[in-house]
């Protein structure tokens, strides 16, 4: 089982990214911080007699490398109540690549199994994160991938989600499953 | 009252424009389609030391007209339960300018009144778009905008928006109150 | 097609009744008032050997008028974020009957098509009332019945509802629909 | 600080008792079943100008003790992707009493600390309770009622929440937190 970790976070070291660390402590796995790639806001085309056409940034090598891993960690603050920018544009590209013949995309999906890290502050986002999650557990649905769980931390400050103690008592339960993969 | 419309569509002449088209019949207003603008995704620096840095691109000036108007009306396709890359990066871009001096954002967004316009299709927009309502209405509280009301409208090809009824009926009845505004 | 209007609401005349009456006007119909009849809290024995056992109220006879029926227009205020106990009770005691040879309630339940009419008045229920309205599409499609559409009107004093003008014009919509069944 | 547990199955030695009991060894606290008690439905007389009535049930007598006490846990199964009627029961009849002049009702609820436990089986509660946390939400919202935490537990036959490491997990964190109240 190869593990990913996608960080949507737009800046490096933030509370997101901490509980990922520590989630994924002595577990191998692929990290990729979508702010250091380059990725376009899609170009809706599924109408278009043409169709979609090819774009050149970073996002087709990024899903080739997303599609050969078996369980998917998403970390994401949270962003004005919801995934950030970065990490729906990477959602969004999908509607381009689910029509790309040479992507089997749909099927290789439902063969994921999805974990979810949300951070943020105030107001709690153990109450606020809640429509995100219901977005996640829609997208996952919507084709078949497996939302396994999430995990909501509390932090706004580099460092502040430590004094998370449920939180990081969940990723320490997670971090044991991740080892015994 | 100045009007904006401000669309998130990544494709022109889709459902959502139909019925924005449709609730400013006649009502001076200003346009704009996020899709033709540059506007990066944010980069987070509420916690450097430097703060924040410029951005070369079109939000600032985007920014300035969207508090020229009074009311807003975002219009926006359900792209994966939520609303599209384009319309989020527009509000990540915020956590920029309320922290910029030049700018009274926070002070000016409570002055704006907001009205919501979502399409989807499948699985029925009526449900699957609430998780995405309840965003918007968390962004609106926490900046203390009115959101005055929202309107589903269900379609997917281009048009396809025409055949709901009661869509149509509530674009009427806005189409009323924006002309008198 | 016929139609059974449920009204949750604990007070006769409200708001709730008034928006469904409209919905029906010249409508035939059977109309039940769930605060008229005796319906006891489940008590759940799905996990007790000797299994439920029945119970004396007016439950039973109410649930075979109710399977009587193709289209169920469910109506009750927003009581504390809520549907009424009144209707909640209705919900639970399907436990126990989805259990009971005698009715073939799964089967048949997913005959069914569902509307749903919900009254508040503050927080603004066209927002306070979304999590209700996503537990009655959970129910709903728990059961494979159809949940063809909501309405929720404004209102809290009894005739109150009445300025709610785009509320009326959708039971005008369904009224022009249920007419023609 | 004084502790209340009130249980809102409709059946004794379940998952979200038992789940509360772990929460609660050895720390002294009241316990009340709410099945055990008769509890009217609410007769909403709020706009009658006679005002509500007085109720002859065990209602009056449980709100007082719920009142004598600082932290309430609230537990209850997930019944239709709900709380059970007997708990929606429990809040409904706060309306009367909230116009009560011989209780402060508002005040007094401003000034306790609320925990929430839900139990469910399939769908998978971690996801299909989101609407119930989001009500109980915004009754505390509604009257200044501190949400604490919430923890949601799996199992569906008596004792089979016990596999549910990670709501065990949390359970022992609260425990720690309540000895030490």
């Amino acid at each position: 089982m190869k593990i990913m970790l996608l960080l949507g976070s737009s800046r490096k070291k933030g509370n997101s990214e901490q509980l990922a660390q520590d989630v994924l402590k002595d577990v191998p796995h692929t990290e990729v911080f979508l702010h250091d790639k380059t990725i376009n806001q899609i170009i809706d085309k599924r109408h278009t007699a043409s169709g979609f056409t090819r774009v050149d940034d970073d996002y087709e090598e990024l899903l080739k490398q997303f599609l050969a891993h078996d369980i998917i960690i998403f970390a994401t603050p949270l962003y004005w109540f919801g995934m950030s920018g970065q990490m729906k544009t990477f959602f969004d590209r999908w509607s381009q690549y689910l029509r790309d013949e040479r992507f089997d995309l749909k099927a290789k999906l439902a063969e994921k199994k999805a974990y979810l890290i949300i951070t943020g502050n105030k107001p709690d986002p153990k109450v606020s994160a809640l429509p995100l999650i219901m977005q996640f557990h829609a997208i996952f649905q919507y084709v078949d991938m497996t939302f396994v769980d999430y995990l909501i931390g509390t932090g706004n400050k580099p460092g502040e989600v430590s004094t998370d103690s449920e939180a990081f008592q969940k990723t320490r339960l997670w971090n044991e499953r991740f080892r015994s993969v």
